[in-house]
C-alpha cells in the first residue's frame, strides 16, 4: 500500500513536491492537499486526491500517514506541533520557524515524542543533502583522499530576490542552505560567523545589501565563505568548492547541451532551484518515503538540525547589526 | 492500484528495473520475476513477488499488468508473441529479434493486434529517447535554431567487450542505438551505411574488429558517422554532435566532482552504461507506466522502430563483407 | 645581428608574419616587403624597410638574408625556385604549388643543392606543427602512454569560405592542413583517402560541397576521420583526438574568459585561425630565425613535406571524382 | 639597434627573463648578467654577453641601455637608485622594496628625476597586467558589460610554501600580485583590509597560517577575496572572478589536453607561475622593449603601483597582527 500523503501549501514548492510525489517517486500517493486559496489547492492536488483550506483538516484526516508541509514559514512550527499532536510524520520545509524560540519548542516537543514513544516524527527539507554533488563532495571530504579539509567556498545566486527581501530575510531564508550543509560536508559545526557588506546592485531595493559575503568557522578552525546574491539577473548558481591539505574537489556545474554559435561556445544555466535541484527533491522525497515504508529512522535532516541552521542565521543576523563583527554561534 | 509488473530476465539489465520499478518510479509494483536461474531470479525480485523460471507462466499471470523483457536476445521476439497471445503490454529491451524475419513476424503481428483492437502492446527499450541531453539535442535540432543540420558525429565507447563480441554483434548489439537515435534526431530515416575498419585494438580477441567507423546517410542527405570502440578501456562514453548551417549542439558530459590532485585536474567518467543512463532508464520507465496508467499509447520506441533500427544494423552488416561499400537500407 | 627578412606578399598572412617578425619574434628584422600593390606593400612594412612590387628584386636584394612567401599559391614554386637561384633560405606558406608536378620540381631542385651544397633552403609553413596543443597530443602519441594509435578524428571548421572556393580548392586549400599534419601526428603516411559528400549548407555557392567529410588511413592502418566545414557560420574551430588502445588524448579548445550572462555561460570562439593559431605562427617564425642564426637545419616542415600534403590532396581530388571512392595516395 | 639589457639576478627568475629576451622578444640583446655566483650568471648568460659579480659595474657599462632587477628583494631599492643615478631605464621585480620607506625613497627619487627631466625610469614587474586572461577581464569589467562590478574573488596557490615562508612573507611575496591587479582591473584603490586565519595545513612549517583568507574593500565599496595558498600541493592556481550586477567574469584555467585513461577524465595544472604566465612574462618584456625602442613611456606598472601594493600589504600585516580587524590602508 502506497504511504498517503497530504501537503499543506499548493505554491510552487508544494506543487513540485505533488508532482514528484505522483510522477516521479515510488510508493506514494497524495491524497489531500490544503491551501488558503482552495482553486490553489485545487489545481495542484491529482485527480483523486480531497482538497481543503484548512489544514489542520488535513493533519487529522484518516486518509494521510504523513504530511508535507509547504506552507508560509509563519505557519511551519504550528503545523509541525498539530502534526506531532496526530503523531503523523511530516517533512517540514525550511525554516522550521521563524524564530529560534519557536524552533526550540518544536525541537522539545519532537524531544519528549521520541522519550515517550521511540518515534522521530519530524524531517526537515534541507534538499541539497541528496543532489547528487554534494553526495559526492561530503563523501571525497569523509574519506579525506585529499587530507583534511581547510577551507569551504560557497556560491549562491539566485536571479531576482523575492519581494520584501532583506539583509535579515536573505540570511534566514537563503544562506540558511549553506548553514546546514557546511557542517553536514565537514562533520563538525559552525561556531562562529560574520556578515561583510560591499557594493550593492542597484537591482537591490529596500533594506537589502546584496551581494553579501558571509565568513564561517567551525569548531576545528575550518574557514568557510559564502557569498550571496539574490539578484544575480543572469541565473541560479549554487557552487562548492573544498579546499584540502593535498587537493580540491568542487560541485560540478550542471551539465547542458553545448552549443557553439554566433561566436561563442554556449550552455545553458538553470533559471532557478528547481532544476538545478530536481533530483536533490525527487530523492529526498524518495529516500523519505522509502524509510517511511520499511519503518526506519528518517534520513533527511531533523528538527536539531534546522534548529542548528537556524542559530547560525541568529549569530550572523547579530553579526549584520554589530558591523560584522565575528560572532559566537549560541546553540 | 499501481500497475503490476512482470520482469523475465533477472541479469544486470533486468535487476536494473526492479531496482528502478521498486525505488524511483511512480505507480508501479514488481508481482513477478522470471529467470532461467531460479536464485538470481530469488535474489533481484522484492520480498513481495513471485519468481519463477518460466516466463510463460509469469505472461499469463493474472498478476501481472504488464511485462519487461531482459532476458537474452535470442528469446526475445517469441516472448513478445506470448504477451501479444495474452494482450499484455510489454516492454522488451533492444533488440527485437536477433534476425529481419523474427523481427517482421512481431511487427506483423502487432500490426494485426493493432487493427483488431486498437491496442498497441508493444514498447522497445530505446532508453536514450528519454535521456535529458538527448532529448534537448532533438528539441534544438527539430526547432532549426542553428538552421537546417547537416553531419552527425557519434562516439560510442565501452570499456570492455562482453564475452564472444564480434563485428557482428558490435552492429547488432551495441550500434544499434545509434541506428535508432539518429533517425528519431532528425526525424528522417537512414538510407544507406558503410561500415569500415582501422587498425583493431590488440585488446580485440576473435572476430572483433576494435574500434570500427561507420558512415550513415539519411533520406534527406544528411550524414552521420559513428566510432564504437568496445574496448576502450579508459571508460564509458557517449557524444552526439548535430552539425548545422549556422552552429552545433552536442550532448554534455557527465557532470561529475573537479577534483585537483596531484598536478591534475580530474573528473570521474562513467565506467558502463548505468550512471551515464541511469535517468534515461528511470524516466522511461516512469513514461511507460504513466501511460498504462491513462490509457495512452505508448511513448516510447515501438515495435516498427525496433525493426528498422535492425534493417540497419543488417545493412551495416552487408557493407562489412563488401569491404566497406555503401549499401542500402532494405526497409 | 638580425636576420633579415624579405617578405613577398603583404595581405593578410604577410602582414601578420610582418607584425610577428617585427614585434614577438627575437632576432629578425624585415628589410623588404613585396606585393604587387604597391600601397599595400608600404601599408604592411616597418618604416625602415624597402617596398617593391617585384619579387625578384626582393629575392636578389643584398639586403635580405631570408626571404617569406606569402603571394598567390600560384606564385610559390616559381618564387621558391628563385630563392634556391639566389641560395636564399625560404619559408613558403602552404601550398608549395598548386599542382604536384610544379611541386615535384621543388623538391627536386632542392635535393640537387642539397647534394651538391649541402644546405637545406626551404621550410613549409605548416604552423601546426608549432602549435603548443598540436605538439603536445603528438608528443603524447609518440610515448605510446594510452597504447598503441587507432582512430584520429579531426574537425575543421572556417566561418565563411573564400570567396570562388570550391569542393578541390578546400581539399587543397584547407584539408592540406590536416593531411601534413596526421602523418606528423602518427609517424607513419597517409596511403589511402575516400572524400564524402553528405547535405550541403545552403550558404555554400558554386562548387562546393560543404561540409565534406573525409576519412584516411596511414601505412600502419589507423584510420583518421575530418570533418572540414568552411561555412560554419559560428567561427572557427580545430579539433583533433587521438583515440589509442586505453585513452585517448584531444586538443585543448583554446581559453577565453566565461562568462555568466542572460541565462548561459558563454565563452568567445576565435572568429578565424589569426587568434586560434597566433602562437603556433610566432613560434613558428622564432624556430626558422633561430634555426637561421645558429645556422641549423629548419625545424619546419620541409618541401617533402609540403609535397607528400598535396599527394594526399590529389588521391582526395580523385576519391571525389570517384563518387568517394577509396583511393591510393602516390608518392 | 636592439636594446642592449643587463640582467641582474641569475635565478630562477633572472634566468628566465633572459631566455625570454634572447629567444621571444624583438628587438632586445642581453648583453650583461650579473649575480653574487659568478658560475651562476655564466650559465644564464648568452655566449655574447659579459657576466659580472657586481650589479654597479652592470649598471654602469656603456654596453648596458636598460636594466632588469631580478635579484634578492632586499637589493630592489639600493639598486633601482643606481639605475636612476645613471639615468637608465629600469625593470624591476616585485616588491619595490621590502619597507615602506625604502619605496618611499625610491618613488621621490623618480619624481625629482620626472620633473628634472621628463623622463620615467622605473617599472615594475607586475607581469598579471599582460596575461591575456587578466587584460580580456579587465577590458569586460572596463566597458560595464555586466553593469557595476561588486565582488571580486581570488585564489593564489603554489604547490609548496618557499623556505622560511612566514604569514607576513606570504602578503608581501605572494599576495602582492592581487594587491596591485585588484585596483587595475575595477580602477579603484583598496582602502581597507582584513586578514582572517582558518585552519591550517600540516605542510605548513614555522610562522606560516596556511591557506589565509584576506578581504580588502575598494574606495567604492566593492568587496574583494582572496584566498592564498601556498602548500596547496596538487599544484598551481591562479583565479580571478569578477562579479557584477547582471553577470560574472572569470579567468579561464589554462587549456591543456585532454585526457580520458583509467576512468578519469584528465589535464594538466601548472606545476607553478611559468607555465602560467609564460605569455605575461613575454608580453610584459615586448611591451618594455618596444617602448624604449620607441622612446615611449613605460606600458607597465610603475614605482608607484609597485609603492601602493606594498601598503595594501603594510595594512594587511597590521590586520594579521590586530586579530583581523579591517584595518585602513594608508597611502
Amino acid at each position: 500500500m502506497p504511504i498517503r500523503v497530504g501537503v499543506i501549501g499548493a505554491g510552487v514548492m508544494g506543487a513540485d513536491h505533488i508532482r514528484n510525489l505522483t510522477t516521479a517517486v515510488n510508493g506514494a500517493e497524495v491524497t489531500f492537499v490544503a491551501d488558503l486559496d482552495a482553486g490553489r489547492a485545487a489545481a495542484a492536488a491529482p485527480p483523486s486526491a480531497r482538497t481543503t483550506t484548512d489544514p489542520s483538516e488535513l493533519i487529522n484526516s484518516s486518509e494521510v500517514d504523513a504530511v508535507i508541509i509547504a506552507s508560509h514559514d509563519s505557519t511551519h512550527a504550528g503545523l509541525v506541533l498539530e502534526c506531532f499532536e496526530a503523531m503523523t510524520p511530516v517533512l517540514c520545509e525550511k525554516p522550521l520557524a521563524p524564530t529560534i524560540l519557536e524552533s526550540l519548542d518544536v525541537v522539545e516537543a519532537e524531544a519528549d515524542i521520541l522519550a515517550a514513544t521511540g518515534a522521530r516524527l519530524l524531517s526537515m527539507g534541507f534538499m541539497r543533502r541528496f543532489d547528487p554533488g554534494y553526495t559526492a563532495l561530503r563523501e571525497a571530504t569523509r574519506v579525506r583522499s585529499n587530507g583534511e579539509p581547510l577551507l569551504v567556498h560557497c556560491t549562491s545566486r539566485t536571479a531576482t530576490a523575492g519581494p520584501g527581501a532583506s539583509s535579515e530575510s536573505a540570511i534566514t531564508n537563503s544562506a540558511i542552505h549553506e548553514f546546514d550543509i557546511i557542517p553536514w560536508l565537514l562533520g563538525t559545526p559552525i561556531t562562529e560567523v560574520s556578515w561583510q557588506a560591499g557594493r550593492s546592485s542597484r537591482q537591490s531595493t529596500g533594506d537589502l545589501q546584496d551581494p553579501a559575503l558571509m565568513l564561517l568557522r567551525t569548531a576545528d578552525g575550518t574557514l568557510a565563505t559564502l557569498e550571496l546574491f539574490l539578484n544575480a539577473q543572469y541565473g541560479y548558481t549554487t557552487r562548492c568548492e573544498v579546499v584540502s591539505e593535498s587537493g580540491t574537489a568542487a560541485l560540478p556545474e550542471p551539465a547542458a547541451l553545448l552549443v557553439h554559435r554566433e561566436g561563442q561556445q554556449r550552455s545553458v544555466i538553470p533559471a532557478d532551484w528547481r532544476p538545478r535541484f530536481a533530483d536533490a527533491y525527487r530523492l529526498q522525497l524518495q529516500a523519505w518515503i522509502s524509510a517511511l515504508e520499511r519503518g526506519d529512522t528518517t534520513p533527511l535532516a531533523t528538527g536539531e538540525d534546522g534548529l542548528r541552521a537556524s542559530q547560525v542565521g541568529q549569530a550572523m543576523i547579530r553579526s549584520l547589526h554589530s558591523d560584522g563583527a565575528f560572532t559566537k554561534v549560541i546553540y
